[in-house]
């Protein structure tokens, strides 16, 4: 039998808890010295399948990229409204625990939960989130979107790995259940 | 001539940055799994001087210690109101920025400033922080009384050192001015 899939939160942040400025730029962190990706095409490897909320989604369309980034991927994006599936993504609405517990039944390669936000909010009230690997950059940024909102849980984690990546420090947690 | 004085921050704050819990209690920290103390002596030794806010103060005074536990250190409290200084503790109130740049240009160890809350915030505002060292604690606690708080500010930092303490991470950053 193949080992459960887990659901991982990959991202960076300010030291001060910030994934990006409150107009969703990202541009204080890409002026900050790496080295090479910091550990995404590794950890990009390790997982077949996306999620992520329709605000990160559209987001990522207004980028004005080439192509959509995660071709290669089984991608979902979390919704309460109802929108057409496209050749790249799968709109889910409903109830989410359910969902996630059917995905880490199937056969594959761990889950990667882009951005934080609501949808995140909602993955680590529900403990759906079994791994956090958070890339700190050497920024206190003051305001911005936060990573994590404030709610009524608590959850222990379990430190697996740390290192750092030039400036980045990228610290891997398990999430104790 | 003598290296001027540094103004450190060392505090402990789970992943989501958090000192405390909402009532002040720091109950969900003791009970992780450190190693000795945690760098707190090795800090300790570095320092000849301590600045804390009131209500960090009177917290200390209301932990029913046998005695004040910084009785080797020259300690000052911030306040806004007037009161009498004590065998332990000096108060201050008054111009910030210009006290602080007169107890950095007198000779001596680092001068540690003692927890987060409103003093830090005044501190960090004006760039009167020189060193960041932060025990990250495996926790998310959802809420609590937050280390940073949000204001119009961005500090760049750099990555001094990185280590840790079974399960807590310590990174030290020099603020760049």
């Amino acid at each position: 039998m193949s080992k459960k899939r887990d659901l991982v939160l990959f991202i960076a942040s300010s030291l001060d808890g910030y994934i990006a400025t409150k107009d969703e730029s990202l541009e204080w962190l890409f002026n900050i010295e790496g080295e090479g990706d910091n550990g995404f095409s590794e950890f990009y490897d390790t997982i077949d399948t996306i999620l992520m909320g329709k605000r990160t989604y559209d987001w990522i369309l207004n980028q004005d990229l080439k192509e959509f980034p995660y071709k290669n991927k089984e991608c979902y994006v979390f919704t309460s409204s109802f929108a057409e599936n496209t050749e790249d993504v799968k709109f889910v609405n409903g109830d989410l625990t359910n969902f996630i517990d059917k995905l880490k039944r199937q056969n594959g390669k761990n889950i990667w939960i882009v951005g934080g936000g609501e949808l995140l909010h909602s993955f680590i009230k529900e403990k759906l989130v079994d791994e956090l690997i958070i890339s700190i950059a050497p920024t206190l940024l003051g305001k911005g979107i936060s990573l994590f909102k404030e709610g009524d849980y608590q959850l222990n984690l379990s430190l697996k790995q740390m290192r750092n990546f030039n400036q980045f420090v990228e610290l891997h947690y398990e999430v104790k259940k």
